[in-house]
């Protein structure tokens, strides 16, 4: 199956044989084996000396951890929304009891730095903001660089979803200023999903001590002791690590600079067969993402229908347009462990899907 | 190796295999299906006609969703105390504002129905009751049914940490009456880590409407909605599921009664081999658990020694003790997939380095 969702995404056939690895003893030296090699080659592609937490849970439970750990209730916070997962962040701190402003940009471009620059200028309380770094639902990649630029005269934090950029898109938190960066593993990570990926720059960890956002399970102070002793605080998703484990080794004989430039020719390449079959992109080309397409179904096309026949008849499953763009757009995940012509073969056959159903 | 701790428990080799496949749209019908069998498994194990939910994280995650989903802060709340995992559980309500009063049983001992009457009595406030089906950290089983019985005549809530109990000793939750019950995968569901199950009865889903302590990854009025779908709220731990999937494959294959008979067996083999070799329990016999035995260490014995000579010598993992019993005893665990024979082994492995280290 060509699974061109933009994750879970495709692990390689070594990864899943890791995966299948028989259980261990996470108390014991083995684990802490496994949990050290993740741990190193999570602050290698983060860009930082210090650790980034591994937890079992789904990015969205990364995206709650990065809250609740350095906010309190009644916190002002603004958040950047320019898609679906921009409005997750915001309900979640929401939840939480954030006092959030939201600056809301249109779906399909991404933030401005100089509005953001405006709204911190005429509002210098907020305590953080929350931006996403790749919105997956709109295939946009925001300028996160000159967002944390923007932000450095004032005291917030800034926290970032970088769930479905980070390992794929250059996102060196501590080169760029940035407090509290989120990833998930079935994302750029070729791996399964189950574990998320927390990272806190020192600002935040001196946030967190006076944050009152009540937590346990998500208590990364809980996470940095255990990590200590080369533990996680509760039972991990074993079979993930043995993934991640085994895709750092493939990371690292790639090679940062290269993972970037595969990532960047698939963008480029999923583009223009896109635009060169006549087909429209929905995210503003300026800022397109490199680790998934969103392209607007044409007018009058049952997108279900087609999606549906690219599965059970070329084994091709591309994602759909989430909440308002339901049935408008279909998306090309291009993240992970992929060869540029599988990303060939899926656009392809949706375009030919398209040729064949005006023509019937 | 013969990992003998009480979870992660190790998995049949048919359920790795089912570990390793590759990835699905966790949004198409293939999931959907999985999940599916999932959740009928689910349903036929914790003997309810209603759905179990299943959650992307480790046991503690499933106890903090089921406190979070039917509490509000400032609810009185009566913790049943008799181990770590006891004390755990009222930490997380604690956490999250609830008022807990704490029943706490000397380690080693179940807790005694009666006493939990009479407390119900004194104070007919409570919100909830919170108590560990098994706990894993004294390899004492809690008589829950009877402690069930004696909270029917109130308004309370019944949450119950089955974590290291359910699918290994029965626990039919609707039978008994309870309202809340949590169990994980690296228990007696010969799977790995990564995935909590929450059960809610209908006076629990009640509860939940008005329950006002914060949540959000953990909501289970969202992943209640997604299930009508055939989905998670959020992108789920899939190899966990496959091997989930395939362990319920065998699980009915063996039959639920055949099951709980064969972990009375390695209870009992456990406890004999023991005594008959001078070792003492730690726990009341009357309650020993028969998914973990928890065994003294003699006096003047470097327990950590033997544990280190069993795993590196004879491939034999067993436990430590937990917090307050830290080198005091071991523990091992005979849940999920075994052969009694490799229970024996591990009992005489450590019996053998004891004799070995006495003459020495």
């Amino acid at each position: 199956m060509n699974l061109r969702i933009p994750g879970p995404t495709p692990c390689p056939p070594d990864v899943l044989a890791a995966v299948a690895q028989p259980m261990i003893n996470h108390r014991g030296p083995e684990f802490a084996n496994v949990l050290t090699t993740a741990s190193e080659g999570l602050k290698w592609v983060f860009g930082t000396s210090s650790e980034v937490f591994t937890l079992t849970a789904s990015g969205t439970g990364g995206l709650e951890a990065a809250i609740v750990n350095v906010l309190s209730p009644g916190d002002p916070v603004l958040s950047i929304s320019i898609g679906s997962f921009g409005e997750r962040f915001a309900n979640i701190a929401k939840s939480y009891g954030a006092n959030v402003d939201t600056y809301s940009v249109e779906w399909g471009k991404a933030a401005d730095p100089t509005e953001v620059a405006a709204r911190l200028e005429s509002n210098p309380n907020y305590k953080a903001i929350l931006v996403t770094h790749n919105e997956t639902s709109t295939g946009v990649t925001n300028p996160l660089k000159e967002i944390a630029e923007v932000a450095k005269p004032y005291d917030c934090l800034v926290i970032v979803d970088a769930v479905s950029s980070l390992s794929s898109i250059p996102c060196p938190v501590e080169e760029w200023g940035l407090d509290v960066v989120i990833s998930g593993s079935q994302k750029g990570w070729m791996s399964p999903p189950g574990l998320a990926f927390v990272w806190l720059s020192e600002k935040a960890w001196l946030a967190n001590e006076s944050a009152t956002m009540p937590r346990f399970y998500f208590d990364l102070a809980r996470a940095k002791n255990s990590l200590e002793k080369g533990q996680t605080p509760w039972t991990p998703a074993l079979s993930v690590f043995f993934a991640l484990e085994h895709a750092f080794g493939l990371m690292r004989e790639e090679g940062l600079e290269s993972i970037y430039e595969r990532h960047r020719k698939a963008g480029e390449l999923t583009r223009s067969i896109a635009i060169k079959n006549g087909l429209e992109l929905f995210a503003d080309n300026d800022y397109a993402s490199n680790t998934v397409t969103a392209i607007k179904w044409p007018e009058n096309v049952d997108g279900k229908k087609i999606s549906s026949l690219a599965r059970d008849k070329f084994n091709v499953v591309i994602g759909g347009g989430q909440a308002k763009l339901q049935g408008k757009i279909f998306r090309i995940g291009h993240l992970g462990h992929f060869e540029l012509k599988e990303i060939e073969d899926a656009v392809l056959t949706v375009v030919n899907l398209l040729e064949n159903s005006t023509e019937g």
